[in-house]
């Protein structure tokens, strides 16, 4: 089917080049006029036949709102637009009152495979209603992995955002759960072979996975991870993950302590710690560093 | 290659099946008598040839201790004793110097593999000395699954332990990451499918995993787990990861909050929770409940 | 000086009563015609000589925003507002603009002291500029607590009910943290008088507290809690706290771990430990119960 | 009465000055003959009357066992042994037996109070006998703090320590709550006076302590704690109560992360947060730094 794709980056274009080899046919916009079909979000609504389907594939917050609020102003009753990214969800309800006002449908996709999409399919989670995700089963059913698995409907709109909200608020806990494991063994005095320690869990044991398989490939490359500093980044999801678990009275002890690690790996110095050495010292006269 | 094989039950039993299937010469001994190939420990000594090996595959603590010192009294210089129970790493090494008192090889083997073990082959972690290991490889090459992997020498005695114990420990987080994933998917109005959002995680996804799979099969089983009360027991490997850390000084935030979930599962009122309460009452003249 | 009160419940009533027995005019509205001292907020705002001062003190969110909203279009400019409810920090920038448009100064204050204060004062953090928190200075000095602290000018607005919130936010760490002493001291069989401990560390320890008080009248009036449910509630200000800390990417593990712990304490069942119990069963058979 | 006291370090040197000024006769062995009473241990004992008392008051672990075991050799049935040093509570009934043995009576204490003591007493958790508690109490009065607090007999042998290693945990706990809290003010751009936000909490608030006023006294004499690095070391008791914790099933969600938070803090880089980073750069293609 016809598809209006905007925002052609790497996930944008990959995927655009995926629908496209899927049979599909796509008329990608982006503000880069060098991989842009066309000259501007106006032109590209007026390239689509009605009803229309956009699908938006840019930078979440601003820059996403933007785009919603432009293409409220050029689409038309029936039409579907699709957000992509990797918005907040409770942003898609506002999304959706706008876009509905004029009778245009909104659908939130949360969309996973990051490098390897292209090749092997993104997985989808997509809120929204049944009817409008009908209309767009041709175009999930090209973007996803081969076989049964790989999308799903998870509920009204913002549950497609939720979903892979949580997916990555789990990857934070498995991520920060192998980096313990391989912690504590580098501690062992008699433990010499960390690396094949890794390689031998990937057949036969409980936590065989994906990130253990990148894990080794890591472990492949740098044997004791000596070319990397200990400072890890986070995105926008692991967050907001946490503030859904506090807004909803939900204790999430493990995937909060994983996203805290991260927000300590990148202090060079922490105010805490210095208060408790401060104080220490007020009441025991234990030495302080400066 | 001929090894003795003490402790027929779950596991010890199909281990032994299994090499059988492999080739190997396996002499059972048991306590029970319907399953024992020999009547007693020394019985099984006396129908292996020199130099022997016995693996013993009973429970971790006095049983495997009693074991280990009869076996000391019974076996040659020369010979290899393999405790590969869930023992604590830090027992290996007292087992070791008595067993090398006489001679005696030790080696810990950590095994992972459950009740797929028989089938697909269990994950085997090694400590010992290099000559041992070598001697082996036969049946530790019969154990473990197909493929380069499922097999480490890990480092010196207690290694092998050390490892399999890092393992559980890192399941413990994984396991916890997808719980406090799937509770929170629970909690959102907007989510209608939460076993739908975990199938389609199982391709395309970072967190895909076996782990992930197991959770799609219970969910499958049980829509909404239901069936299952939250109460969750642990093994003493958790707690040994955590005290392992607390002896190595390494933080694992992820894994301690797991095991301590486990624990609060199993509290029908928290004594700290009452604590709480009645502070608040005292400071704000907030309601208690009794 | 003159004062409007907004609000005569258990807080508003004590500090009117206070600030009148510190000599000042206290003119009160209330929506309960039996305490208000004039019938309507209009009234109120005539019955002051401008420029006027009006402290709100009414229940955090929908009435306080409210009853900011009717105070802008009443008072003029020269006048202060005082927001000294449980608001959240992040509104009242909101609430300062928009009564600034109108020439309306704005401070914001986090009021402690709960029951004690008509007694013993109230600590009070204050945000805001300083030209308004001088003018108001006459009321805090009646307000706080005597002696050189329970005052403090925390920064420009939305300061003192951040000070105010962090406050709390401490204040669920240090509770837990006796919590959790008070079960790790019950859970041990060589220990007799768990009371009689916690009295001991009144005098020369480390942890001597206004909170160990409390916690030894609860002890006092119930010698091992079993009148109490170890079930606890949350107050907005330890959610905002922790959804702070993720803002401004601060890891907070003990104060998110205390307000998890009220979380769960709430829980009949535990969505998360269903499913740990559910995959220990998938992949060990192990029991579950139902 | 009389009273001997082994090891006049800063500890057990100001309770021998406590004891004498409070009417006691304390002869004082230590290996610093500068210091010491007497030549010997030997000398000691033959010095006192019996039934003797000796307080014990070394550094914990192996000069204490070596201690207590060379005062078995020496003392006779009806004396009694103290143990006031920093001893693990499991050692506590090993030495109980070992003098009882040969009819030595063993009691031990946790002591707090630090560089306070000498001067406004020390509190005191005894464990033991009734028996044994009873004739001490001459000595126990005078070191303990005026009030009717700062001592307890918290039960049977090993109770003492026992009690005091949970103070020192919720002592941890209770510092990382200060510490989040400074560290949160910090991060606020509209917070202006963070120590003026600490002395103000020292009257009238629920947090009110002896760790605010020290946390007061610290930022008094470094407003910005910029001459203290973030560095805090920990002490055997912090980490006995988390082992303490895993051994009894008690979840200490807040007392462990307080004790990881020092763990960490003493890390250059973390080799798990290497792994982080690696997974992050594995499966996104993020930036790692080296």
């Amino acid at each position: 089917m016809q598809i209006g794709m905007i925002g052609l980056g790497r996930m944008g274009g990959n995927m655009a080049e995926r629908l496209r080899r899927g049979g599909h046919e796509v008329v990608g916009y982006d503000a880069n006029p060098e991989v842009s079909d066309v000259a501007s979000l106006k032109a590209l609504v007026e390239a689509l036949a009605a009803p229309r389907v956009v699908w938006v594939m840019v930078p979440a917050g601003e820059p996403t709102r933007l785009t919603l609020e432009e293409l409220g102003q050029l689409m038309s009753a029936g039409d579907i637009v699709i957000d992509g990214g990797n918005s907040h969800y409770v942003d898609d309800r506002v999304h959706a009152e706008q876009l509905g006002g004029k009778g245009v449908g909104f659908v939130d996709v949360g969309v996973s495979g990051g490098v390897w999409g292209l090749q092997n399919g993104y997985a989808l989670m997509a809120g929204g209603e049944t009817e409008h995700i009908q209309r767009l089963m041709p175009i999930f059913e090209t973007l996803k992995p081969e076989g049964p698995d790989g999308f799903v409907h998870a509920g009204d709109v913002g549950a497609g955002h939720f979903a892979k909200m949580v997916h990555n608020g789990i990857e934070y806990g498995m991520m920060q759960a192998f980096a313990e494991g391989y912690e504590l063994l580098r501690a062992s005095d008699a433990v010499k072979d960390v690396p094949g320690i890794f390689s031998s869990w990937r057949t036969g044991t409980v936590i065989r996975s994906w990130l253990l398989d990148l894990m080794v490939n890591a472990l492949n490359e740098d044997n004791d991870l000596s070319g990397i500093r200990g400072v890890a980044q986070d995105s926008g999801e692991g967050r907001w993950t946490v503030q859904a678990a506090v807004d909803h009275a939900v204790p999430l002890p493990v995937i909060t302590a994983a996203l805290f690690a991260r927000f300590a790996s990148r202090q060079d110095d922490s105010p805490a710690m210095k208060v408790v050495a401060a104080l220490r010292n007020q009441f025991g006269g234990h030495a302080i560093t400066s």
